[in-house]
């Protein structure tokens, strides 16, 4: 029998506690999934926000922590989590924000904005936007999601610069990596899309000498992290015309304060963290597989880089 | 030496003029293209609106009558036009439909005006749309624009219905067709596009019954044609709820009168019929084609059957 904690609140317990039974059963791993393990008897944990432990240090059993989320960059700074890490990485996650991206991408593509909010009886049929090839994407981060959605947009022909921090080779897909790769990236895209995990490296990565590169009227679609970009100079590239609209689901502080300037600015739209989110059914089978895998002496999937944060 | 007569305004003249002589020299066609050749020595004619040509009895050589649009059913009420008729299947244009429709599509499935429309400072993050593969999707009409639009959804993830008149087989899209495949496909569609051509036959397609038929709070696209729906039947079911708005490309009467009740209803969407527009670029290429392959014997493309309407 393996023991498995579920270290995460009580709302996450109800959603998840069906989901993760059936995905053990599934993958034949005879597990006891319990709030309640001993530490020293603990095999596994799942971890999630609102949950008990904050000392990992006495789970000296533990073969490896699983995460429900996507994100890992408030956990790594806890010091006494040793033991393996895992990233999710839900395929109903990746679906979903491609939904999102794709959307918001072809929304400012298309100028729906002018048609949605502003019904004046006027035709204005002589605005018609560039084709898809004639607009040029940029996406910052080439891990599952911005590699998914580089290819969603691929094939509604946009043409794709995607930049990670080391090499990638992506079909379809013009990849770039470095900082100088980075410059070259962001130089004259039209529409910017943030999908980079936050480090202390990529903190602040679109600062104002970096805005400055993308094409003037440029749209930027923020799903990654609020960290990413530099608040104060997007709002005074916002107020230039440097930039034509940001979409920004993601904040330095969530929920976005009601008194934030970026509620009520009339170039920027706030999303709450909505686009994409761990759904319990696949990510349930997405930590059994890991763990039955492991258990038949398979390396740990999509495992934390400590050095890289991420 | 082709006596090719362009037959549309002087606004697409100055627009086709130098795409069209550029195309025909690629096509090595022996052009004499020009808006004055007499109607005895016509051989092909490149049909626009604002032409001079009315009576097509005069030319009796001409082999082809070549639309530059996709829409044929003003023309093909004209009588007199008894040579073989060919619309515009313009890539590019094909390319520009696929992106409005999927970008409407996702902006309804993801309830993005919402955000557009509500900045209030309100985090409201407890609404999840479902993923697109639990959101179907109904299009009418499986031509050129409504196969490829299928495509583009499916690869979104959206479980996709099409329906025709006759029947088709197109992979990835549950086909239907007839009469009685039409309620099937709109029986619980969530979201509907309309890409029928504007017959006889399709007038009134979405009457009151058969908007009863779609899912509670459904979303109607129409790109089509205006007169597809039965306008006063669309205003009944956005009051009472059964569709939850509606995107209208294409009206009766366009311009949409600015004091038509569609501007100011908040559950519709008007643009101004921008969904697709030829471009000269490649729509010329495709009429050169179209000729160079007719004088080396190969069967005219996208011929209209008057018989069916288009």
């Amino acid at each position: 029998m393996i023991n498995i904690l579920f270290a995460a609140g009580d709302d996450a317990w109800a959603q998840y506690k069906a989901p993760l039974r059936r995905a053990f059963e599934a993958a034949e791993v005879a597990a006891d999934l319990h709030r309640d393990h001993a530490a020293i008897d603990t095999d596994y944990i799942i971890l999630g926000p609102g949950g008990p432990v904050s000392d990992f240090t006495p789970y000296t059993r533990c073969k490896a922590v699983l995460n429900l989320w996507a994100g890992v960059e408030k956990i790594i700074k806890n010091e006494t989590l040793t033991q393996p890490l895992c990233r999710m990485v839900d395929p109903s996650l990746t679906d979903a924000m491609v939904e999102w991206v794709v959307g918001h991408t072809l929304r400012h593509h298309l100028g729906m904005d002018a048609h949605i909010r502003g019904q004046d009886g006027i035709w204005r049929d002589d605005m018609y936007p560039p084709i898809a090839a004639d607009r040029p994407v940029t996406i910052l981060g080439m891990g599952a999601l911005g590699a998914a959605c580089g290819q969603a947009l691929h094939q509604l022909g946009f043409p794709v610069t995607g930049w990670s921090r080391s090499p990638k080779n992506i079909p379809n897909i013009r990849c770039l990596h470095g900082d100088e790769g980075l410059n070259d990236a962001l130089s004259d895209a039209q529409i910017l899309i943030l999908l980079l995990p936050l480090t202390v490296q990529t903190e602040n990565t679109m600062n104002a000498a970096r805005l400055a590169l993308l094409a003037q009227g440029a749209f930027i679609i923020n799903p990654g992290r609020g960290p990413l970009i530099d608040d104060a100079a997007l709002l005074a590239g916002l107020d230039a015309g440097q930039i034509a609209h940001a979409t920004l689901d993601v904040f330095r502080v969530e929920p976005l304060p009601q008194d934030h300037a970026f509620w009520a600015h009339p170039q920027i739209t706030v999303t709450p963290h909505i686009a994409a989110t761990t759904r319990p059914g696949t990510a349930a089978q997405v930590i059994a597989q890991n763990i039955s895998g492991h258990e038949t002496g398979a390396p740990l999937q999509h495992l934390v880089d400590r050095g890289r944060g991420y």
